[in-house]
This record gives C-alpha cells, structure tokens and sequence, in this order.
C-alpha cells in the first residue's frame, strides 16, 4: 500500500484550484444537442450515464479529472477489490465485487480463495432453490413451498426488497412468471411480522433468517415471533425447522443450530448495505425468480464493475459521478441528492440507495480517525417519477435551494403490455414527462408574473437503457456502489464501517437491562409508557 | 382583512431579534426530566408533541413567541378557515379544515353552505360504502365487491394510500377486519397498471376514479387503460360502467358521465395535498374500513384542529413545530427535516408529508408574487425506525451536517398481539430503541476514538399517544397540515399553490403533440428513444 497515498480532500491541488475558480456555470448556455451526445459514458447492463445537464465548465472536468488522478482512484479501487484492508476501522477487506466476479488477483483468507467461496454459496442456493422449485424439498407437512418471507433489517433487507420490487414486472412477462412470492419483515414493531403474517400459510412458506453476526436484536425477536406464531397456529405435523434456513458468517451463533434447514454463509468482508450481490440476496432473489434472473443481475454488475476500472473518469460512469457529486458537495456546498426513477419497478431503489450512500459516507472522520474539515456524504431521497412530480418536485423547481437531481429512465416498459390512449403509450407520455422535467429544470421559464417563472440552472443527470433487465439492475446497483466508494476515496473517509449506529445499540440495551439511572433515558421512557 | 398585515419574515422586530441572539443553546445542559416534562403540548386524538430535545432557551422561545403574534398567525387561520381567499395565487379559499369539523363562521359559497356540502358527500359516501359492503351494489356479473382500486396521482394518492396503510393494523384486530382490500395505481409507467391488474379480479374489484379537475393526464390514461384491460379481458357481462365511481368537482368534465356508476364530490377550496379528509379520501378509506374508522379519523382532525386555534403556541403544538421549523430554518440555517415514526403501519406517512410539506412551502416568491430573500420549506424525508437505524441514522448521528428529527411513536402497537422474548416485548424493544436514539442524538458521547465518538446536540421533538388509532392517525395529519400553513404564514408565501408544477406539464403536452423544435427537448428524447 505504499505506493498510495490517502490525503484529505482539502489537502490536494486540484481541490483548492476548483475552490478558487468561482466560475459560475449557466446550464442553458451549454445544453446543446452536441454536449448531451458527448456526454454519455457506459455504464454496464446495457446503461448510459449523462451529466449534460450538470452545467459544468471544460475547466472544472478537467480539474475533476485531476482530482481523480490525485487522489488515485482507480489505483484505490484495485486496492480494494484484490483484499487490501481498506475498510481500516473494522480492519476488514472489502470484497463485494468478489460475489460477481474476478476483478484482479485472487483473494485468498486463511487459505481459502475468496471468489471461489462466493461462487460455491451461490452454486449452493441454486441447487437448494432447484430443488425448493421441483418440490423435492417441501414444508414438513408434505406441501409445495409457494412464499418466500426474509427477516433481515438494513442491508439484509432494503437492498434484496428494492431488487425483488424492481423485476417482479421483468418476470411476469417470463413464461411460468415468479416461483414464489417473497415477503419482507424487518422492523421489532409486532405490526411488522403480524401483519406479514397474517398474509400467509405456514404450511408453503419458507422463511429466511438474515443475520451476518447472527445477533441482530431485531432480526432475532422476528424469527423467534415467527417461530412461536407457527406453534400458535396448532398445525399437525408443523415443524419450524423445516421451514426455516440461514443466511450469516460461518462464525456466527446460528451456523451449525439444528433450528435451519440448510445455511449459506457470507463472511466480514461483505457489508450489509453492499450484499445484495451476495447469499443475502441471492437466497431471496434465486427462490422468487429462479437462478437465471439472479445470474443475469450478477454479470451486470460485473460488467459495471470492470467499466468502473478505468482511470479516466470520461470513460468510468461511477468515477465521474461520484467527482461531480463531490463538486456539488464541497465547491457548490448542495447538501442533497434527489433520486428520481422513471420506472415503477424502482419504488423502493431510492430507500436501497439512501443507506447505500448515507451509511456508508455520512461520516466526520477520515480513515485514520481524524475529523476532516469539509463535507461528507449528502442526503439521498427520492420517488419515482411522474408521481414525484404531482409530490415534491415544486420545491425542486421553485423552492429557495437548488436540489442535485439523479433521473434514471428506460425506453420500454418492464411489462411490455401497453396502449396508445389519445395518441400515445402510457411509455411515451412517461419519457415526454422525463425529458420535459430535464428541460424545465436546466432551462427554467422568464415569466413577468414571478410566482410563475422558473429560474433553471437546477443540475441533473440521467441514468437511462433499453428495459429493466436483470443486468441492467445489477449494473445500476454496481454504478451506485462504486460511485459511493469513489466518493469515499474523494473524501478520503472509510464508506465501510458505521460506529454512527453503536450509540444506539448500547443505550437501548441499558433500557432493556432495567439501566435507566440516566435522567434523559428515564424521561422519555416514562413518556413513552404512560 | 384589513385588520391583518401581511409580512415578510425578514421585516418582523422578532426575526431580527432572533437572527441578533446568536444564542447556541447546548442541548445536554438543558434536557432534564423537568424540562421533558414542561415541554409537552397536547396535539388532539391522545397525541402530544414534545420538544425538550429541541434545545431552545427561554429567550429563544419568548422569541418565536413574539413572532407568532407578530405575524398573528392565529389571526390568520381563523381568516382562512372562515373562507378568506387565502390561495392569492388561484384566488380561491382553502376549506380542508370544513370537512372536518366547523371552527368559526360558516362558509357560503354560491348561495350553498361549504360544511353542509362537504357533510353531504361523506353521507352520501357511508350510504354508498354500506351498500357495497351488505352487497345490495354489487359488480356487473352479480358478485361481490371486496376489492377497491383508487386511480389518482400525488394528493390524490399518496395521502389516501398512508393513512389507508397507516390504518390496517388496527382495522385488523376489529371483529371482522377489513371489509375491501385497497390498491392504488398512479404512475402513468403502464408498469404500475399492469402490476396492480395482475392481482385483482376484475369482476369483485370497484375503481374509484380520483382528479379535481377531470383532466389529469396521468390519472385519465389509467382509468382508460382500466377499461381496455376489462375488456379485453373477455369476461361475459362484466361492464366497466359498474366497476367505476369518481371523485371529482360538479364543474369537472368527469361530472355527469355514464362511464362512472356513481360520483362523490370536493371543490376548489380542498387543495389535492389537503384532500385527504374529503371524498378524496374518504371514499376509499370508508369503503375498505367502514364509515366509523373514517368517522374516528375526522373527529381526531377536527380535534386537533380545535387545539391549534390557541393563539399561544405553548398551547398549541402545530404552531409550536411550526415556530421551531422556522427558528432551525431561517436562524440556524438547516436545509431538511427527518421524520422518523416508530410505528410500521406508518411506513407510508413520510411520503405523504414529503408533498404535504415541500409542494405546500417549496417557494421563492411571497404571497404577494415579490421574490424572498430567506429559505422557505425545507425537505422532507423518512423511513420508520427501526428500519432507518439500520440505514441512514449513521448520517444522523455522525455525518458533518444537523439534520432536525421528528420522531413518532407509541405506547402500545397496532396490532396488539406480542410476545415476550429474551425478557422483553416487541414494542418495549421498539420503545426502548425510541428513547436511546433521542437520548444519543443529543447527548452524544465522548471517545477518545474519534471514529467512536459522537457529538450530540442533534435537535429533535417526539409526538406520542398510546395507541395508533384513527383518531390518532387524524389528529397527525391535521397537526402536520396546520404546522405547514403556520409556517406557509410566517414566511408570508402562499402554501396552496403548486405553480412548479406548470413548466413540466407544458413541456411534456409539446413532446407529445410533436412539436420538439427545442434542441434540449429534442436531444433527450432522442436519447430516451434509443
């Protein structure tokens, strides 16, 4: 690692040339159909990535492009993805991109390759889900599973929902459609597993248990809430342990337990909010979906994981977003993002994304523990489009603060079935409204009535291909997780711990214990009970 | 009106007051269980708000105090509930709080009184409901209706859809439960049409067209891509005509159709973002749950509409918040605002604020059309702890910006059923992650490690009750609505407006009548048709 260095943000040239050049860049004078075409970079997946509509000067790309050298970004990534410890709080490798591929040198931990041992899980799941399909496993009373449910929170959950939401219309138009329903329960509120619960039949439903550590207070309650429902339900012949598997590290408490079926591991170096790729939601995602679909996912992930290699940021969609991300940040001083999906498929990709970014790079501490003088991770919200724009989009286009915009779009439909109702698709109307809201917010409107004009200049890119496919969710995830480490590269922090969620953790225990000598912990407690 | 002056923020003795204080208030010295309990403001529907965690000292308060009489913000909600033309922009009244209850004066309008109206269209929505649910209207092949399917976008949905969502768990435990299953479908992306269609059955499924004007482009193209659907669909005798009702103004271009079996109505005085208490909501709402849940639901409004009629904001909670936003907007310069409720059923409920608050505030200009020169509504987001624990609290607690928390919670769940395990329920887990996450945001703690350290003084305030009933659930949305117009009032904009919205409409109708001249429109379809 001596090669590399990892210096602060404010402590590099390019850095302080960008703060010093004060150059205000107006988006109308330079959205021209030259510049939207020159600005595309492929993503992956079939996808494109497109920052015309960012208004940023010849000067500041090539000063970003700079930064990017300075910082050595692309020599970092390398360093990451062939197992140098670069998740340097929790002295862990970082090696989400090994579930999907071999970037580089292989990665060997106590003798093991690495890759091989997430191949080998996922071979694994295929098999189990194979046989879960042709119902050679069934529930213990002697009936075809039909419902998948995971019980995991954060990144055992938000990730696996937004992928399970977004190609549910992608695999209803495959022939046989879905092969099981998948359900969610995540939340220690009792509404949250009752209210699943009262959804489905014990007797075809498989549930999936998802914990790394194999102690996440939450996630624990819910499977036991689960377990003791299943006993309520006085079901002959009902036998939990037959009805339940595992997804968690070899070292946890549950590997080995006789309470699962069958168990498939990831280990330290995947972090919750980058393990969609993994067991975590490939168990989820192969039982819904079948094999394929999730094959396909993979290898657009990795596609967008070798295109993110380069070191040019012309050529690395996820570089040169995180560089503009960072420019908005830290010269512009926006503290927002807005996620803005034109596809219902990606409802909840937005909620997927706001742990993504905001847990991985919402820190004020560099890798060695220094607090660091300049903005970290913005805010990541965000809907799908048109219906955001009957919602928030006021405030975007009107309100006093100027509001970084990410649209993400498709030429087709994820369901194929459409009708031309007064002249056009309901496909077409979505994209006239899309590219409309790109124009409108670059290009505002004078108008003397002031409640009425639009003062553009409001930054956006666009995320956009052929079809919400398997690969280009894969490859969407994987720009979004490069994007974010190149950001924490940028920033110069560890976008793979989060101490931020430890506070929380020791408190609630010492209310669980009976702790609460604490006179701040004691007031809301007594408020919270009456 | 004469009596009332309209001005701006900036030209109040009290702002300046405010901005001249330069009083950082630390949090810790001043969060004691006196303080949590002097600081509780009942809301209506068992609800109260507290904002000891706020950190404001009395000179702060005494402060906004003043402003609120400055701006006689009491003065001006009693103008607008007693139909003042408080929309300058539209030039309309704003009346959501008359389908609610009756403050003040009555309200005439075209020789009609607007309460009588509005009470009108929820009988005649309790006789309707109570006929599909005892099966005297049933659907066109003689079955049973059980399922209801909302088609409106924005207030029209994501209103109805929270509190729909919001209310399951209780409706749950009620003998019986249910008596309709909703849907909504909003998105023009056929995408969601055809997800949603997947599901139903077309002959027990009763559509509830929603949209004011009848001309929405989104909401009409999925109410006629319904239609195609049933009918291609080839089921003998299913007629469309008997499947579908409206919600939509008597000057609607929808009023007096055939295609509808039976129409409910609101007016311009309701604002879409306000239309949850009307036949917006009410129809769906009373027709999946029966009129008594929906009854509970306006009598927690009208409640907590009573309750912010104080013209001191130690008595009145919506003021107070609103009092707060301001203070932690305009003096401490806070661009966001979290909203964290700690109930799953609530899930849904940011959503809905994120439009309520951001369409409703997100202006640049005053009531009057003159350009401020001060940041007006800030944006709104959130996840449901402890959901949001596991995902972007790590920006909260330990990111370089203070974001302002709203927490959420209850003493009991929803759904009443728990269990005790590891020697604690579900909801004392809940509550117990309640209170450390308020007692860590602003207390923090000291670490040597400055990776483990966290800094405290993160603002927040909690609204509580014992249980998340309808009426609860109305005085929430009622606290939320009258706490925007407050602020709508102390930045002197108009909240009942949605101009932004205009821009995008147009250009979105030229793409689609092909007049794309405009290079910018141009380019961007091309790269969105391939």
């Amino acid at each position: 690692m001596d090669s590399v260095r990892f210096n602060n943000l404010d402590k590099t040239d390019s850095f302080r040339k960008l703060l010093s050049l004060g150059e205000a860049v107006d988006i109308p004078s330079t959205l021209t159909p030259e510049r939207i075409r020159s600005c595309a970079i492929p993503i992956g997946g079939g996808l494109s990535y497109n920052y015309a509509a960012k208004g940023l000067s010849e000067k500041v790309i090539t000063l970003l492009s700079d930064l990017a050298e300075e910082q050595e970004l692309a020599k970092k990534y390398r360093l990451l993805y062939e197992g140098e410890i670069m998740n340097t709080g929790e002295k862990r490798m970082v090696l989400h991109h090994l579930t999907r591929g071999q970037l580089g040198a292989e990665v060997q931990f106590e003798g093991k390759n690495l890759r091989t041992f997430y191949l080998l899980q996922q071979q694994r799941i295929d098999s189990f889900a194979k046989q879960v399909h042709n119902g050679m496993i069934k529930g213990s009373t002697g009936k075809k599973f039909d419902t998948v449910v995971q019980i995991g929170i954060g990144g055992s959950d938000l990730g696996p929902r937004a992928l399970y939401l977004a190609l549910q219309g992608y695999v209803e138009t495959l022939s046989g459609g879905q092969h099981m329903k998948a359900l969610f329960i995540s939340n220690v509120d009792p509404d949250d597993p009752n209210m699943v619960l009262s959804t489905i039949d014990f007797e075809t439903t498989l549930f999936i248990l998802v914990s790394k550590s194999g102690t996440t207070q939450e996630t624990l309650t819910n499977m036991k809430f689960v377990i003791e429902k299943m006993g309520a339900a006085s079901i002959p012949g009902l036998d939990p342990k037959k009805h339940m598997i595992a997804v968690t590290s070899q070292t946890s408490p549950l590997t080995g337990s006789d309470d699962y079926m069958e168990a498939f591991f990831i280990d330290d170096f995947i972090g919750g909010r980058y393990s969609s790729t993994s067991a975590v939601g490939g168990t989820v995602l192969s039982l819904a979906f079948g094999e394929d679909v999730f094959a396909d996912l993979l290898a657009g992930a990795a596609e967008a994981d070798r295109l993110s290699l380069s070191e040019h940021p012309g050529n690395n969609a996820g570089m040169m977003d995180a560089l503009i991300g960072v420019y908005e940040r830290n010269i512009l001083g926006l503290p927002l993002t807005a996620v803005l999906p034109y596809s219902q498929g990606l409802h909840r990709f937005p909620a997927h994304l706001q742990q993504l970014d905001m847990e991985s790079n919402g820190k004020s501490v560099n890798r060695f523990g220094e607090p660091v003088s300049y903005s970290t991770g913005p805010v990541v919200f965000g809907e799908p489009g048109t219906n955001g724009q009957h919602s928030f989009y006021q405030l975007l286009h009107q309100g006093t603060d100027v509001i970084p915009l990410q649209f993400v779009g498709f030429r087709e439909s994820q369901t194929g079935f459409d009708l031309p109702i007064d002249g056009s698709t309901s496909q077409e109307k979505l994209n006239a409204n899309l590219a409309a809201q790109i124009s409108a917010f670059a290009m505002g409107k004078e108008d003397e009535n002031r409640n009425k004009y639009f003062p553009g200049n409001r930054p956006s890119s666009i995320i956009y291909g052929s079809r919400l496919t398997p690969a280009a969710l894969g490859a969407l995830l994987s720009h979004f997780e490069n994007k974010v480490m190149f950001q924490g590269f940028l920033w110069n922090i560890n976008s793979f711990d989060q101490e931020g969620v430890q506070l929380g953790k020791i408190l609630t225990k010492k209310v669980l214990d009976g702790d609460v000598a604490d006179p701040v912990l004691q007031g809301y407690i007594r408020l919270l009970s009456g």
